[in-house]
């Protein structure tokens, strides 16, 4: 089972999105400030949040079109989970299709993990549109279980 | 394959969401300002956005649990589908599990529709917890197909 995702982020190339999801800078700007790790094939990537967090092995990047990633350590609904980057440009805007693939179950983690990456897609797209995303912890809170 | 989502909506029993799902005006105020039709068991449910819009057969509703849709007309991806909220009092928050089932393939228009749903889930809890939703053609852009 995947939660799939599409955004479209007004910017005249690819690049800076590709950045946003392959610099720890980039990543902390959007998903959360506690990003560390290596962002390479083969490098270890470690994000927490306020209730914990996940380690994701970096799989395969290539430049502006592709990011993929395993998940190591987490929630064990998350761990051997893979979340699939791909970018392509229409016009004005690069699109991102986003798949984080392998959940055994439709729990309601799933449903929440699902509307919180919709929420964090909007926070990368505002981020590479206007230099302000909204990573962890000043993202939206979509529930009671933020 | 299924679209999947939770959000919390900070209100003290499920009751005003029940109501923003099962009546023409609750409807109106998160999801399309051009809603129209029947939100008994068995009506259909009209609503028109820009580039088209949806039929939906009411297939089910209990008061403040839960309400099933069916896609009778629309998109040809849609056409089918059937829409299941279900909603349950957690402390504060009331809970809604959307699940938006049914889909054959997944397809780029479906990563769009689930993005989408997202972000019109949170209109649904802003109109609830605040009075004002951003139901469509007031809806949050997210990409190219809006």
């Amino acid at each position: 089972m995947d939660i799939l995702h599409r955004i479209g982020v007004k910017t005249p190339s690819p690049d800076l999105v590709y950045d946003a999801l392959t610099t720890v800078d980039g990543l902390a700007g959007w998903w959360t400030d506690d990003t560390s790790g290596d962002p390479d094939v083969g490098g270890v990537l470690e994000f927490r949040f306020i209730p914990g967090g996940f380690d994701i092995e970096v799989l395969d990047v290539v430049p502006s079109e592709h990011v993929e990633w395993k998940v190591i350590d987490g929630p064990e609904e998350w761990i051997g989970t893979t979340i699939d980057w791909d970018l392509h440009q229409d016009g004005d805007y690069t699109i991102v299709l986003f798949k984080h693939e392998g959940w055994k179950e439709p729990v309601e983690f799933m449903h929440h993990c699902s509307t919180k990456w919709g929420s964090y897609l909007m926070s990368l797209k505002s981020l590479v549109e206007t230099g302000e995303g909204a990573p962890s912890p000043r993202d939206v809170q979509i529930s009671n279980w933020h």
